[in-house]
């Protein structure tokens, strides 16, 4: 494959140091005309490159060496011959869009020097402060949403969350939920004896009809991108949930799973920054972003009775390692982790803008 | 402080190869005498020179150097002087019982090393098949106990391991448990909208004419170091629990969660070995063992009704990342988890014999 040898040759020019930390590429269209091969082949070397962390791009201002020595675990070619980087071949899109082996190698590396014995040290229940005061940092800088680290809990996946919610909401015995909606979900509240209200869906979120008769104290909703239907509900129907909750003296819970790569959803624009967020419970996980094999999620709870809602599940220990927290703190503060979420916006884009050339 | 001085000198020694790997240790006699020190202080110096995984006592042979060179991250001034090995001044026995942090680096950086891309891939819902095989040979060789993958379950935790069995043993709506008995284990199966029927503990485990009355299909007990009472069943008291679990038509859950320690309770005596296991769950966690930041814990799930128990959480994913999965898989197979068992008994060996002797 000419991607591979070319995307082979630029790698050791790299990790020899032929080209330097932060110093600039030739264009593409440099690399093409001068090798005779086509603008796609290129492309393809460099997005693997990218991929694995070797290089970066800059939008209109081309492709700049971000690998340092002794940064990375470089990619061999037993690693390759194993398998190691069938980048092209991967099965399905969500896994071309987790987080690269190299770029995680690496924070696993500075995590483990940075950190040293604390990784013993047992987490708080809501998690290690210095997390939750990086993805703090995070959620103000990257999604606009502003939070206190006191609101944050740290949990092994979404479906954890599903767990504790239900524990501090669990009084309520019912609540209303899309339909249809995540199964797992819905098996994880009933397992803790709630009642689900189903609230079928029309083109923009939840019918407002059937909004309107929901006797349940407790909404649950997916305000972007909801699963399985995929609907994205507009303000006005964000709007029509949050005034529900109003009504009814109700609490949402904004299961927020899968808008970091959207390029639609304006982040300020969910439920919990909307109204200063007294009833929303605000949830989103990393398994997208980062990868299933990571089994980190965190909820965002409101102010308002904080105290008393942390008390019901203050008996819990907190779900996720702390070697883990240690890596996603890492990830979050280098910057990786925006890095990636932008690297996947602008492959999406151009995979859009591709099929549309079609 | 002495001995810190003499464990300093020796550390050097080890990583600039002048005791090379696996070679014998001058005798602690020869020590103190050399250097006109007492053998208490270079007991200290050796303990901690162990304890950070520089060397390996071998019973009635001496000292060997188990360290070599590339295999450790060193414990360098400047970690010392940031507190890194104030190893005796830390706080609980409890904590001078966990893996030291060389011994885990150690192992986090072979894991990366063979996992690789591994790490990023989801997991089955019972935990990674590697890992299991690795926990069945340890089962097998270290504990006498006979099971296969199929019928294990890895968790984020004790408390993970709760809500499962809550879901998996719930229909009956009802557990009978020891009293007193850990809280959390309480309030975890309560939350699942669980009943539980408290039997009072007499000297021995379970009074006998409170299991006598028992309604319940489900008994959770702990046959080894109750918590919190610290009480022990004895064999005949373990054979009452099989009892009425056969004349009820009971299952039970042996939660065995602090034996891996014991000088007393012989492994192959739990009650899962004890009969086939037909009617008994058994659950463990490396909390103690490893440390609470690690958040691992196993469940074995008996061989009746094992397709039908595993169905009712088949919609789970599991709990614990990959990475950890990877870890945990390299401390068994290395030997390191059993290496570190030995190390703890013969500690509390001998400070059982000092005290004994003040």
């Amino acid at each position: 494959k000419k991607y591979m040898e070319l995307y082979r040759e630029m790698r050791q020019d790299i990790v020899e140091g032929r080209y330097g930390f932060s110093e600039r590429l030739p264009s593409k269209r440099y690399l093409s005309e001068e090798r005779g091969i086509s603008l796609i082949t290129v492309e393809h070397a460099l997005a693997l490159l990218e991929e694995e962390g070797y290089i970066e791009g800059k939008e209109r201002s081309g492709y700049f060496v971000s690998y340092q020595e002794g940064d990375v675990f470089p990619v061999t070619d037993k690693e390759e011959k194993a398998g190691f980087i069938d980048f092209f071949k991967r099965k399905t899109a969500v896994s071309r869009e987790q987080m690269s082996y190299p770029t995680i190698a690496k924070a696993v590396r500075r995590a483990m020097s940075k950190y040293q014995e604390e990784i013993l040290e047992a987490s708080e229940m809501q998690g290690k402060f210095f997390l939750r005061r990086a993805l703090k940092e995070y959620l103000r800088r990257g999604r606009g949403i502003f939070v206190e680290e006191e609101q944050m809990i740290l949990g092994a996946g979404a479906e954890n969350l599903y767990a504790l919610l239900a524990q501090i909401l669990g009084e309520e015995k019912r609540f209303a939920v899309e339909s249809p909606s995540y199964d797992k979900m819905q098996r994880i509240y009933e397992s803790h004896g709630i009642q689900l209200e189903l609230l079928p869906m029309g083109k923009n979120g939840i019918e407002s009809a059937a909004l309107q008769k929901a006797k349940a104290k407790v909404l649950h909703v997916t305000p972007f991108h909801s699963y399985p239907t995929g609907i994205t509900a507009d303000a006005s129907k964000r709007r029509e949930y949050l005034d529900f909750a109003h009504r009814n003296g109700a609490v949402i819970i904004e299961d927020d799973y899968d808008s970091e790569f959207s390029p639609l959803g304006k982040p300020e624009d969910c439920l919990f920054s909307m109204e200063a967020g007294e009833n929303v419970f605000y949830m989103n996980s990393f398994s997208k972003t980062i990868g299933p094999a990571f089994r980190m999620a965190y909820l965002l709870l409101p102010k308002k009775n904080l105290k008393e809602n942390l008390e019901k599940i203050s008996f819990y220990s907190c779900s996720v390692p702390v070697l883990e927290q240690c890596i996603l703190t890492e990830l979050l503060e280098s910057g990786e982790f925006e890095r990636h979420i932008n690297r996947v916006r602008r492959s999406r884009r151009i995979r859009k803008k591709s099929r549309e050339e079609e």
